[in-house]
């Protein structure tokens, strides 16, 4: 199954999508949006599927989908909490700047509490004030899950996902060294992500999604051209019911909380990047001096995965950089 | 005005509740939640003003108001940022470890991102696996924001503080020092915060309130003695307009923000302490060696705040610490 949010309101009018991505039909029957059909999954779920089968066999009034009326399928959300469980990515960062990376990265995730209030669409222009921020892409998969007790371990995490996303985690490099060094984590530093236009639930994933991990290969292109396509199922240190406990230690998370995976990164280095923060690093490890610039105000960043068949999974997102007047 | 949020459902039934905190009145005919208010402020704040006048002057139906029936006045939000505006605390924390605070730490606040999606009722227990991990309370102001556009100034943000509340930010003062060494910020060592049973309207503060700085003790107890209370409106070295601005510098902020002060803490050490953290500090200064031990299981944490009459504004945060079972 697959759920949009129309741009409408302050969380949007949820949708379902049919699996090819060209049609949708109505929800709003059954919830006002997602974060109200996650309220009440357990009741909402199976109409929402029913709903979904009535659409794949041309039984519901259908409308052309166009993810260019979406909203991020959570325009708002209680809960963002994003994992960098591609350690692989953190070593290399570590590595061009000279910094030994601690052992423990290996045995406990990092994880940043994301602010959620104001998520951008998937097509909708990444506003930002100044260049020299160093403004930088984060293609990565997030999953969404129900209420999930304080506490749980990872194999009863599982359970608790719902949904998986994509997402542009849209990041200030030249912000992070001073926030991270007051030590108080990222704040200007991580500005509103956007998340790709469906979210979908794990069993239209087939068998590239064993629970744990999603097994495709992220495309990120900027300017049209492609930066990489690692496959986000390999090299990640962490899995998402790992992040998901991880979270959880201290608090219960809300239904509808969002976990991200962090940039994904494979140690095959054919695969390219996720960020052009990785691509400079490789850059100053290979040439000691980073060529690639960060983002450029009328810069576009595609972000998107395709299944085995090649068939668009979540729809793209496809962003435009442009310069916020104050 | 005063807004309180019966438990119900997964936002509260929002109520209107008098001056004296006697007596409330339903407001869902107006909004469903506060959220869904503050959603539409600027026709749900004149409707539930009049309400206000009415149950002030007897004409509507009331009931007992029962904070012990309260959950926070939003029991999840989208966005809970607390800064660190108290510098002269964070001067002692550092001078307790020997450790030099940056001068910039003066000119510029500090901020982390919260988690803001399973907040605790004022008189609900405080549940947490671990006495080890150093359990703490922090007595805090908040306010609460309607709509802040990206980049707004200090002189702007301040008719976007729409209300007030008070926060107990429990804080697990043993895991601080391992999250802030890994960069990435607070997270299992913030969990659940509770707010006050009542958020009050800025002219609900008379003269205490100069649009900017609360101007009255905030009075924190442990097993019913006092601990302290500090004048919330001295010593605070960033006003709430000025972190709110911080807040909003590369993102916009939804309606529904909370923006918190961080612990409070006067220059004057007569008048006590917020937090047990800086009780511990002082006794280092002073003697060398904390004897306060942090929270224990049983413990009562109450905060409150009175005006110059004597008369309680936001009702009282009441929690006893309890042992999470897993």
């Amino acid at each position: 199954m697959k759920l949009a949010s129309l741009r409408e309101g302050r969380d949007g009018r949820l949708v379902v999508v049919d699996r090819a991505l060209n049609q949708y039909t109505d929800a709003a029957g059954i919830a006002s949006s997602l974060q109200q059909a996650l309220d009440n999954w357990s009741t909402a779920e199976p109409r929402l599927r029913e709903l979904a089968a009535a659409l794949e066999s041309g039984q519901v009034v259908t409308s052309a989908f166009d993810p260019a009326l979406c909203s991020s399928p959570l325009p708002r959300a209680y809960q963002w909490a994003d994992g960098s469980a591609y350690v692989n990515h953190m070593e290399l960062v570590r590595k061009a700047r000279g910094a030994e990376m601690p052992d423990s990265f290996w045995h406990e995730p990092l994880m940043y509490q994301g602010g959620s209030d104001s998520f951008l669409g998937p097509r909708e222009a990444i506003l930002l004030g100044d260049e020299s921020w160093g403004i930088d892409f984060e293609a990565e998969v997030a999953v969404v899950t129900d209420d999930v007790p304080m506490g749980v371990s990872a194999a009863d995490a599982v359970s608790h996902i719902k949904l998986l996303m994509l997402v542009n985690d849209v990041s200030l490099r030249n912000l992070i060294p001073g926030e991270l060094g007051k030590g108080f984590g990222f704040f200007h530093s991580k500005p509103s992500s956007a998340f790709s236009p469906v979210a979908v639930t794990p069993d239209a994933l087939g068998a590239a999604w064993d629970g744990h991990k999603l097994y495709l290969p992220l495309r990120a292109a900027l300017n049209g051209e492609l930066v990489g396509e690692p496959n986000a199922g390999v090299d990640m240190t962490f899995d998402f019911p790992q992040l998901i406990a991880h979270a959880a230690r201290t608090r219960p998370l809300c239904t509808g909380t969002i976990i991200g995976s962090g940039t994904v990164s494979n140690v095959d280095r054919s695969r390219g990047s996720c960020c052009l923060a990785e691509v400079r690093m490789l850059e100053i490890l290979e040439r000691g001096v980073a060529s690639t610039p960060f983002l450029r105000f009328g810069d576009r960043v595609q972000i998107a995965m395709a299944d085995a068949d090649s068939r668009d999974i979540f729809g793209e997102i496809d962003q435009t950089l442009e310069r916020a007047e104050f």
